[in-house]
């Protein structure tokens, strides 16, 4: 494959190599300086050191030195611009978007009564309050396996909502209500049919009145082991309750619903220069058909939107919006100053290697799986929204926290983009992988779900890639098992405590 | 059973039932003006506002309000005392102390070349260095259970070192050192036989190098999954390598070994006023019979010994010991500022329920499991300690990081004394359960290994119960399996990250 230039934007002032390329090559009518790697920046003109170095049209940085045509740019040659103040964003409002208009505007879910969303999926969750227990549920899930699940066809399997919350902690620190309010709202999700099956030890802090309203907190739905004369007896009991709650669940089935019944997650890992091209646009378009369909999408990562947060702002459709998202990215900022570290921490190894030189550039990459459309409520880590449509949920951008935070308000399907390639997955959830570049799906041809590498060689276009992404999410909201669902790939669940271990 | 009441010290002005009593019940002289729960505390003689409430010869705290002679204290009676300012910590060079001398002074034990400790098990222990993994050496678990295990019978079994850390981390927080240091080390943990199996991503902020030196950095221990062709190669080169592995630590036999080569470490969850009566005293003599043997004892658990730092101060064996302890301790008083929490965040509603009405009274029953030897060293969490005898461990009290914290520092064995109950276990290193009283262990057959709550009833001596929990000890160090071993009941791997999630 002959390597291109991408240039995004008018006024960019680099563009990337869509191969790895030579010192020599003539790229697009460029003469390289030095040998570029695949996906990394060249500068499309000669650049006085202080000058601006322009990406998806906006300010990535300033060059260190002085630069000439063709040369490779990365982050030894890249300043860090301001990040934009808070204090600056404003409720203006912004002319209205048009989004695409979806081909298929229903999708084949589980209903639950009374929740505002429907399941993709039909499974027995049993919530644990604190980790103590957790072995005791462990064992208890090998025996569901083989014991229960075989005589419950219609149920799809059985997740442990186990965490590392629930004791040695400061039950009442003004952070604690992140964990305390993910788990509870987890235990809501609509993938779990509404069936509520929570096991605690008896001593932790976080006892089960914080977790179930007193209507819920029966003994119907609550064992604590401290109660029960030993193992044997906690298993008998525990084995009983499941198979109660797996008789529930298998009279559950599929029906036609419409797309405000579904909520889906977005979010990327292992992100490399073309996220921002392939992958995340695509997803953008899918995710602007989702929303112009009537049905709801998440995204989020605050550490990989706060330098283009005023961007966010501008799309918020109401003043309370653009509050609440201060306020959220606001204490981010705050909590990370606590730890004495910053913005900078962000990007990994992996991300610079894949050619995103610094957080303002993975900003833009991230940004773009939102689509265009607006966004009507902005929610905190774990927090259920109250509106349907594009939401921001301000969670931290790892992965691994991002995923249960997502799954805590509500999504029942995560579309997961990765330019360097994670097996990441969840038991709760199915997640599609997308790949922003051929070679990833080429060398992960048995994890990755949908390429998007397609755009990057002119195959397709990001309006073509991102329909087939669409059908694909419906397909899997309906029934169909991406590849880390197939083979049982699982992340376990990190819930985000800012609040102090005592 | 007859209750009495347990006065610990002679200017003690509060005593324990020893079981649950009703007003007007007189014990031991004392006429009860209430109810009193077993274990709760009971007025020796009236008291006005602001007195002294005394046990273990320490004051607990003042009372809020007149007391009456066998009125009931408890949480809602008391007002904490200040804090022991750390500044005034001295080393002062104290009396020697005569220590029991054990029977036995050998265990049939693993000798790793190069440790200064042997391991207690033979263990495969696969270490991931992300999050992002877990899912595909979870599945990796299952087939070398399946598959690879029953070829190696002299192989106790596989252990996933899987954990949270590893990306969407700041790594170079200053608070970053815990966490990776506590990686780093439990690799090493003389009961993984030396040998070591990572798994990385390729894109994370936990490199491989930062886990490894150069000389263990080789293809033969480390597997990087993005250098695979998608799922089926990589599991393929797991299972060889694991395979590897274990042929190697076949080969691994039992030897009869000094004590010195033993590492326990000790721990309490779910206690309750017994705790520090019977289960932590005997674990205390239980502790100076190991360390009069040569043996390394590791306690922990910094805000439950926060109150009586002073008496841990005095206990240390030099000047650089008592400097470590004030820094540990320090940085700990600072981290939970931050968090806009204090120690009175501790203790839990189910430690109060037992009896503990705060703070200090819970340090002075955990304090109590580490005997009156001299401490040697004091160590941060999950840090290597460089000396034999008593350690003071400053981790975290939550059971489920100290657990973690405890295994990188070296312990092959832990002691876990419980007044509630917990079901806690370690998949890397056995634990042994010990119950405060009677109850808990009629309650939990199957899950007490051993009991101190014939101390309590006045059946056994402090000593003799901590000459039988010796014996049990190293019984298990030499194969015996705890309860917790035997059902296979482990927690997950908790570290302690002070640092922020990005």
């Amino acid at each position: 494959m002959k390597a291109r230039l991408i240039k995004l934007e008018e006024i960019d002032t680099v563009a990337i190599v869509t191969e790895a390329a030579q010192s020599g090559d003539v790229i697009d009518g460029i003469t390289l300086l030095s040998d570029v790697p695949q996906g990394h920046k060249v500068a499309l003109k000669a650049m006085k050191q202080g000058d601006e170095v322009i990406r998806y049209g906006v300010v990535l940085g300033y060059v260190n030195r002085n630069v000439e045509r063709g040369e490779w740019i990365n982050e030894h040659t890249l300043i860090l611009p301001t990040q934009p103040p808070l204090s600056e964003l404003k409720f203006v409002k912004s002319p209205s978007v048009v989004l695409p208009t979806p081909k298929r505007t229903t999708f084949e879910g589980y209903e639950v009564a009374g929740h505002r969303y429907a399941g993709t999926r039909n499974l027995l969750a049993i919530t644990t309050t604190v980790q103590c227990v957790s072995g005791v549920v462990d064992q208890l899930m090998v025996r569901i396996k083989g014991e229960l699940l075989p005589k419950y066809p219609h149920v799809d399997g059985v997740v442990a909502i186990n965490h590392a919350y629930g004791c040695g902690v400061a039950i009442d620190a003004p952070d604690a209500v992140v964990p305390i309010r993910s788990i509870r709202n987890t235990i809501k999700n609509p993938n779990f049919g509404g069936q509520i099956m929570v096991v605690g030890l008896g001593c932790e802090k976080l006892t089960v009145e914080r977790l179930l309203s007193e209507a819920e907190n029966t003994k119907e739905n609550v064992i604590i082991l401290q109660d029960y004369e030993g193992y044997g007896a906690m298993m008998d009991a525990l084995m009983q309750m499941a198979e109660a709650k797996l008789k529930v669940l298998n009279e559950r089935r599929r029906t036609t619903l419409p797309l405000s019944k579904l909520c889906v997650g977005m979010q990327c890992g292992g992100s490399d220069a073309f996220s921002g091209v392939s992958a995340n646009p695509a997803a953008g378009w899918a995710s602007d058909l989702l929303v112009s369909g009537g049905a709801t999408v998440m995204f989020s990562e605050v550490t990989e939107v706060r330098d283009g947060v005023h961007l966010l702002a501008e799309r918020c459709v109401d003043e309370r919006a653009v509050e609440k998202l201060k306020a959220e990215i606001g204490w981010y900022d705050e909590y990370l100053a606590k730890g004495s570290v910053d913005r900078s921490a962000n990007p990994t190894p992996g991300n610079k290697a894949g050619g995103l030189s610094n957080i303002v550039e993975k900003a833009m990459g991230s940004i773009a799986k939102s689509g265009k459309a607006p966004i009507v409520e902005v929610i905190g880590p774990g927090e259920l929204p109250t509106k349907r449509g594009l939401i921001f949920a301000a969670t931290p951008a790892s992965d691994i926290v991002c995923g249960p935070s997502q799954l805590a308000s509500g999504i029942t399907l995560q579309v997961f983009m990765t330019g360097r390639g994670t097996p990441y997955g969840l038991a709760e959830a199915p997640v599609i992988k997308v790949s922003t570049r051929n070679a990833m799906k080429e060398m992960w041809t048995d994890l990755i779900d949908f390429n998007a590498g397609s755009i990057i060689t002119g195959v397709q276009s990001v309006q073509e890639a991102g329909e087939e992404l669409f059908d694909l999410i419906i397909d899997v909201a309906s029934g169909k098992k991406p590849a880390a669902e197939a083979l049982g790939l699982n992340n376990f669940l990190c819930y985000f405590n800012p609040a102090p271990i005592t």
